[in-house]
Parts: C-alpha cells; structure tokens; sequence
C-alpha cells in the first residue's frame, strides 16, 4: 500500500484529508495520513495559528495546506463594497424564504455583519493569497495544494524553494495537462461525487483521465471514497491514493454544528445535489429546504461568487440560531450516504485500514481463481 | 478473474454488453462475453427474428436480452392517439428551432409518420411486455434483463420456469434490497455516467452501495466503464464483471449512423450531459445545439415520457436526413471521453483483457511492496 508519494512524504498509509479544521488535520497526519488544512478563507494570523497550533501536535509528521490562488477573486473589496452590490430582490426572496417558514429573524444590524463576516472570508484576492502564502513559506509544511484553476508560475518557485510540494485539485484530464506544464508536483483529481466545486465527471471516468493526462505526475483519487475498498480501487485506476474530504465531517474531531451533522447522517447520497445558488459556482452540498427553493420559478437566478456565498451568511446564521437546519446547508459530497453515525478520525483510520485489507484478499482470491 | 456469476452462464470474461444491435450482442458473446439485447423498442416479431439471428452466430454459447417491465409505460395507445396530445407549441419549438438552424424541414405528412414510428417504439405497456418475454421464454435465452423499476413477479417466475436468470438495473442501494426480494438473480448497478436513463449517485459510491444492498446476489458494475483496470476496480468494489453500453457504439458491429459516431469521437466526457428534454426521464445524452436549447429561458417543459421522446422523431429524423448532427442527439455516457476512434468488438475485448492484466500487475507491484 506504500506509494511513490506517500514515500516522498514519509506517510504510513495513501490516505490525504481535507478539512477547514485544525484538529481532523493534525488527527489525520497523526494516525499515519496526511491533513491538509483548508485555509482559503482564513486571514493570514488565523493560518499562522492553525499552521503553529497543528505543528504542536504531529511530532514532525507532515501536513499541508489547500488555498485558492489569484485570478479568481478579483480586486479587493471592503465588506461594505460586497454587500452594496446584493440587489435587494435577492435578500428579500431570502427573507420571505425563512418568514414563511418561520424562522426567526435578525435585527438588520446583525445580518448586514454575517453577510459582512461572509464577505471577509469569501473575498479571494491576489493580494490575500500572497500574504497566505507567505505564511506558509514561513512554516514547517509539507505542501501546498491550490483548489481552482492553473497554478501560478510564483506559487510553484517559491514553494519549491523552501521544500514545499505543490499539488493542484483537477476535474479533467486536460486541466490535469496543464497543471503539469505549470511545475507541480502531484495532482488531486476530484470526481462530481465530491463535496463543495466540482466539475462534472464522476471518479470512475475521471481518475484514470487524470492519470493519463498528468503523464507521470502522482495523481491522488477524490470523490466519494468512504471505503477500504475504495483505496483499492484507486491504486487500480492508477492512483498513489485517497483524498478525503466529506468523510471527515462525522468524526468527532470536526467541528462541524452537531444539529447539521445528525442531519447528514440521515442523508442519502442522492441529497447530494449539484446547485449554483451556494456559492454561484456549481456546488455539490446537501439539499436542504432552501437549495430546493432556488429551484422555484419565483426564485431569482443565483449571483456570482463570491456574491451568491456572501448572501447565505443571512439565512443560514438565521436558521442555525433557530436551529432550522432546513433552511441552512452545508457542501458535502454523495460520500454522506455511507455516513450513519459518530465516528472519531483514528477510528475511521482503522476501518479503512481493515477494509482495505479484506478487499485486496478477496480481489487477489478473486483474480487468482483461473 | 472468473466470477461466480459468470461459472454460472458458462463465459470466459465477466464483460456484460448491452446494445440494441444485434451484430454488437453476437460480437460480445462470441469474443468471450454475455452480449445482452436492448429489446423494449421491439415488436414481438423484431424480438424474435433477432434471438433467431444472434442463436445462428454464437454456437451455443450465452446472450441476454433486455426489457423493461410494466407499470412504465401506462395504457396502450394508438400511435394517433400519442400524437394528438402534442402540444402545439412545443412542435412549434422544435419546428423554428430547426428552421432557424437551416435544417430542411419535411412534409407533415413524413412528420407525422417519423413520430408515430417513435410513438410505435416507446410505448411500452404490460400487454407489450408480457408479448415480449413470451418471445423470450420461447428461446434459448441465458436471461433477461429489467431495465425500469422492480421487477414483476410473473416474470421472475415466469422466466425461473424455463431457467432463465433474471437481472435487474438499479441505480441505489434501497432500490438493490427491493430488487433482491423480488427475486431476481443478479444485479446491474448503474452509475450516474452511464448513458440513456441513470439515476444521480456516481459509480465510485453506488457500486459498493448496491454490493451491501444486494445482501449476497451478485453485482455488475455499469457506468463509465471503458478500461481494463475499471475492471480490476469494480472487482475490488466487489462487483462481479462489468456491464458496459456505450463503449460498442464505436465499434464496427454497431449500426449507428456513422456521422453521430464520428461526433461522439470529437467529444469529451463533459459532453454527455443530464437532461429532461430527450425523454423526458433524467437521461445523460450528447449535449447538442438540440439538447442546449431546450435550457434557453423561451423553451417549453419538456414532456413527460414518452411524449417528449415521440417529439423527438421529427426534429430527429430531420436533422439526421440533413446529415446535420447539432441538432439530433444521441443517448451516451461519460464514457465517450474515453472513445477516439473507430474499433471493433474484438479489438476492445483485446484491449480490455490486455489492460486488465496491466493494471492487475502494478496493482500486485503496489499492494505487496510493504
């Protein structure tokens, strides 16, 4: 189960996490794997801290970061700048939206600071990203991944001259093409099945896309891996191993709101559902009351990201006061079928190591038998 | 890579065929394989004449045939009687479409004809069916396959009475547990890549999801297969062969029109889209100019099925006589990406086997070097 990468990274077992939260990252990396901690919203000390905070707790044993680069925010706004520009018809389909269903308001003080909070977070600048990376290069961390588009020529030189591998999310076999033409080091090939933006093709199709277009780059396999086999199936396909993102979401080290996670366990992976009116890019999050109403005639067409993003921070910190989880949501892939209950990152290490190992006996008894 | 499934038809190498050509099925079941006939279009006397063919080709060895069951289709109609309930103005639609493209229109009177050939085809109603599988009892048929819904239990006994297995298509895993207490023998799970009608869970999630529903019964894995090592990874998934269509199109056996096959070659796996406007169901089809604009806000709603696929036959027809394929479209997976260039039965056979045997020694390679 080795790998060429996984070698590269001194890592036990091919299994790479994604998570916006510290704790699963450093249990992750702890339990053999390697945490990647999702950091593209965060200012440069929140990142500096986390980055400090995981360190204290690995032993040396490496982690990464995944962050958005420029090119894709656009220029730098203020919060106020952000907010002046949600047409009014938009918050108020909101505002009917949760009325209706009689979730609790806010004062207008108060929305106009989540959508503000929001704004902050979601605002991806050339200028944010530098200083993010900054952080990173002043940190002991094994790689940084870069979650949309080409990654930039200034990215790779200066994370390879500190050390620092360069890996870049890909959702097709030509993205993966010029990936490689832009220098990095490792490729994430993410099927539709993921959580969060996504492309349109599913792992199945996608993963050994990506390996032939990546020409010799290692290719690590995303989208809906829950299981042991999964892993197998991925070094079948041609992977060096696993990113897991939605899987994370039911340990007990996630920090994820308890009422929303007790509702993704009641899921089925068919509520899963591709929509823009998340973040106004095509989104895969589960299909909550308020995804299903963007889908009315009434409804007015999602906004553009980061735009459509800034304008849920109203409803969705109003349904998570009322505690109405129809009315929120969360980006999460078809991987929540496969979720049913409280699990811990360690314990889930286990499962998969134990799953793995039982698929590959009954493959070798399988593909021996001739 | 013998399967248990496979011992019991009585076949070299669990690759399973669907195709609506016959020359396709022979091909499949001759090079080694279970070529199964995509039959539900057919009248009776078709059906019969097509068994009688593929029965002269194979020497004995195993074919299928597939169908799909009652409860579908609705009360028989006449032709007439389908085509009156075409609104006005979705004809109208498709008409200025086509006109506006400069696609030669045609006579109402070849019109009306092409959609009631369409109307003839698509309704499938029990009286049909159970004509249908009388065909199928009567033949020296390995087994049959239900393509919508839960399969009857007439048919499950109807066809164990002469020995023929019974298979079924799912596309979840609640719908695998329904399945195996109809009793049906084995299972096809279809990914949402596959082509023609799919549900939306992609193959990396479904087929394990559909092995646990299956409690025991075995499982073909459908949807975006393509490869030799997507064998070795629905193996490892704990499938027991491949189901695959799409790929055949491109083959030399296969009998579609060579200018669509010849855009099915320019395409990407992007290309094969979800759409309502083919027939109505949610099916992933060739994302053409025709497809594209029945998003375009002007657009009526699609029909329900069967109309809207009995619209299909003018626009269709009309195109595909004017040899102009934007604005005909063609029922495709995601497989497609993977489809450059013309082939023939027994090439693919020799490629899949070829690659599979790669894939498994640096799979072997991977796994043991602990």
């Amino acid at each position: 189960m080795k790998t060429e990468l996984g070698t590269q990274f001194g890592i036990d077992v091919p299994i790479y996490a994604f998570s916006h939260c510290r704790d699963v990252v450093a249990a992750v990396t702890k339990a053999g794997g390697l945490g990647v901690l999702g950091a593209a919203w965060m200012t440069p000390d929140e990142l500096a801290m986390s980055i400090d905070w995981i360190e204290k707790q690995v032993d040396g044993k490496p982690f990464g970061v995944d962050l958005v680069f420029p090119g894709t925010g656009g220029d730098e706004k203020s919060p106020e700048e952000y907010l002046k520009q949600i047409p009014e018809g938009h918050l108020s389909f909101v505002k009917k939206l949760l009325d209706d269903a009689g979730v609790s308001d806010m004062s207008e003080a108060d929305r106009n600071a989540y959508m503000a909070e929001y704004a902050t977070k979601m605002a991806m600048t050339n200028k944010k990203s530098q200083e993010q990376l900054d952080v990173v290069l002043s940190k002991p961390v094994s790689c940084v991944v870069g979650a949309l588009g080409v990654t930039p020529d200034w990215v790779v030189k200066q994370a390879h001259s500190r050390g620092i591998k360069v890996g870049a999310l890909v959702g097709s076999g030509r993205h993966a093409a010029k990936q490689k033409d832009a220098g990095v080091d490792f490729l994430v090939a993410q099927g539709t099945e993921a959580g969060g933006s996504v492309g349109s093709i599913a792992s199945m199709v996608l993963w050994p896309q990506v390996v032939e277009g990546a020409r010799g780059l290692p290719v690590l396999a995303a989208g809906g891996v829950t299981r042991g086999s999964h892993i197998l199936a991925a070094l079948a396909l041609g992977c060096q191993g696993v990113w897991i993102g939605s899987l994370w979401l039911g340990t007990a080290e996630s920090d994820l709101n308890m009422e929303m996670r007790e509702k993704l366990f009641r899921s089925e992976s068919e509520d899963a559902t591709l929509s823009f009116a998340m973040t106004g890019k095509q989104c895969r999050i589960l299909n909550t009351d308020y995804m299903k109403a963007w889908n009315r005639p009434d409804a007015p067409k999602p906004l553009k990201w980061p735009m459509q993003s800034i304008l849920g921070g109203y409803p969705f910190k109003r349904a998570e006061r009322s505690h109405n989880m129809d009315y929120w949501s969360y980006s999460v892939g078809q991987a929540i079928g496969d979720m049913k209950g409280h699990t811990t990152v360690k314990g889930e290490f286990e499962r998969l190591l134990n799953e793995y190992l039982e698929s590959l006996e009954a493959l070798n008894a399988r593909t021996s038998y001739e």
